[in-house]
């Protein structure tokens, strides 16, 4: 028997949204399929809906990050809730609140729902543990471990750009080590039927259980975005780089940066995509990133619809909504 | 002849929320009832309503506190008020702005309503006193003197479990000197007819002036307790106590701080309450903190639906209200 | 053929607001007709509308400036719009995001307008150069280039007092050469067809090209004012004036401060104006900044009902707007 998994209510629908690991197909598509709902035919449209009216959403944010912070909100906003923005850390922890009581305490002041961001691996799995039953959890990335929001918008934008899965070749370049959400990629990657998943990266920026995740390793970028459909570059934690045999910028880019003479190795339709922020002449130079191929963008622009996906399935809300509109 | 009460218009009604000094059994028993009619028959439900559509609230904090701050932002947002949150230490003051100034110019932004916390006795007073006809000011806390918001949720989690106020005996524990709300508890309780109110602590945390507010001193914990039927727990103010005569954490805790055992001197069904965030192992044990007798999470909780009461009284909105639900 | 302006679209009609130079008369016009239509008989009262819901406007502010932030996030919520607050210097432009990248981003995640302050002149112009067709972008002040909302809420409060601009003598004091404000001012005076603009300024205060905007320079304060229909102080920016050469607070005030004894020179209706947060005894005294011909909260009151126009303007949903009423 597994064990219970703490995302999922009694009955075993959605109810925290902590990790890609121990979700099945069908809870990744009803995500996809909900934030298509959500946009139009261009990504420039967003719907308004009130689904998450009279809700208050609490971005509880534990370390910076107003990039990340600013899509929830845009999200939570579109589901016309009421939303709270706490920065933690200039908070009342300060004054020895523990964690568990700053939960309490918020929940009591009758948020519905949690958007956690904070540097340890685990805080969302801890607030999903020990909220009380109607409160939903979503984690906007926890250390190295996950940053699932961020996977499921990546998928979303493979699938308006491919269709469908199955058949797919996709690459992921670069520091898989420090990266947030290389695993969670990996994990929605092989859910939902990818063919083949590929990870570029130099030996030093590999995390040992890779291979375990059933991925094809590969140390050189030509090589392995030969004939993908897709090219995931990671972004260069520079600030979580500190190691003696790490390559430098230069070096980096020398190795692993994207170019367009590089990426003529992939299919011709190939799409290629970046979490954000782009380390211009790093990961990538701005030919590529600015270029026919780069869908960047739309994947910021899709982020907001794949957020109220997430949130309103966790609610329990999508269904009615869905069906008023 | 008394002189007149800034708090109270023309026709006597509650305009500002000063204090509780001043404040008839009525008006408190309005505040009550009015929050009563906020929640649903478990703490956890607030409705939310439209009395405060179309007004603007100025959350105006000169001493941060992201939690009594939150806890007017949801309050104001539950009532679908319009909120701008003013940390006013970063803002124009630095540029020389007098009080005065700062009034008069959210004034002109058609600000409805303020919701000020400030370190110095009396700043609320001053917006009150100063302000246009048609806007109503709230304290949120001004130096040692009044917390009145955090004095009426304590008096609504009282209510709740005990009915009334009459044959209570209540005993308020700890840093008396420094607290902002012990003040504004014993007027409260003494205003709504509580049969016996008592204050334990040591000598070097009690004013002056306690005896003239017709309590009970005591400095003994047990003894003090001794069959109460509500205990309050102050929280021990450490970044304002610098006395050489006061007591360490530890010599306190030994002292003053409440345990299982010594809350059996205590009637059988007393509540123990604290205004939170707790110090554990200062005031109380987390045995305490956490147990079937403590409702401290509940006064967070009954914490919005009184804020909202206080800001829908003050506004002349909330009889409308009533009518309308 | 003079070259196309970038604020206007290809129907001639405003699209961003980034100065006052390049707008006619019938544009600026347009702008206080719109604001008087959400202003009641009071400055006191301003509408709340509906013409911007479910739009979401982006506030980003550069440098630290709560007051003018505040004033367009009262003036968004009026009109029923979505707010995100932003402080860039906060954000990830410290993991190295340019500004278009910036811009970019926020454009995906359907921000509809943005309200930009920037302490280079040309932040605003390069967002409306460069941001996607659908969107607004709002000049909430570029260095010492140009603040023409502040300009336009000049404009209006002369108009409420004055009906008319011709025939009227405009005299601007203080600061020109540091000032965001004068320039656009002048601008506007001149747009609208006031009959004689001065400046008062001592040398060191002036711009050099000055006298092409046709004006009439003075540098005697009583001298300046003498026969005026109104005159707007400027507020000495204490910050920028490092020069040697430049004058103490209290030489300026024995020079160019507005005392009641200096303003009789002015006509017995002349209004006071002063674009805040005023430094008393330096610009003005406070008999001045308090009494009967002082205006100085008018402006603040009617700078909301200004910028709601130039956002429904720029949105180009004025118009139902004006109808549904």
């Amino acid at each position: 028997m597994s064990k219970p998994n703490i995302q999922l209510d009694s009955q075993g629908r959605l109810k925290h949204f902590l990790t890609i690991d121990g979700l099945n197909r069908k809870m990744l598509t009803e995500i996809l399929d909900t934030a298509e709902s959500f946009t139009g035919v261009s990504e420039r449209v967003v719907k308004k809906v009130p689904l998450l009216r009279g809700k208050t959403i609490c971005n509880l944010f534990f370390e910076n990050s107003t990039r990340t912070r600013t899509t929830f909100e845009v999200a939570a906003k579109r589901l016309s809730a009421d939303v709270l923005n706490l920065n933690v850390s200039t908070s009342s922890t300060k004054k020895g609140e523990t964690l568990l009581d700053t939960l309490r305490n918020l929940e009591a002041m009758h948020v519905d729902m949690f958007v956690i961001r904070h540097s340890d691996s685990g805080a969302a799995h801890f607030f999903a543990t020990h909220a009380a039953p109607h409160i939903s959890v979503i984690n906007a990335g926890d250390g190295q471990h996950a940053h699932p929001t961020q996977a499921m918008l990546d998928m979303f934008t493979i699938r308006r750009h491919k269709q469908e899965f199955t058949g797919l070749r996709v690459a992921i370049v670069g520091d898989i080590l420090h990266s947030r959400v290389a695993r969670s990629q990996i994990l929605a990657l092989n859910t939902l039927g990818t063919s083949e998943v590929r990870v570029i990266a130099p030996r030093t920026l590999l995390p040992a259980d890779l291979r375990t995740l059933g991925v094809h390793v590969f140390h050189d970028l030509e090589e392995g975005i030969r004939d993908v459909d897709v090219v995931i570059m990671l972004r260069l934690q520079k600030e979580r780089m500190t190691g003696a045999l790490l390559p430098s910028e230069h070096e980096y880019f020398q190795l692993y940066g994207l170019t367009e003479k590089r990426l003529k190795a992939a299919k011709p339709d190939a799409i290629v995509m970046h979490p954000g922020p782009i380390n211009r002449g790093v990961e990538m130079d701005s030919q590529v990133a600015d270029g026919p191929r780069s869908v960047i963008l739309q994947q910021v622009s899709f982020g907001i619809a794949v957020r109220m996906a997430v949130m309103s399935i966790a609610m329990g809300t999508q269904a009615q909504g869905a069906a008023a509109r």
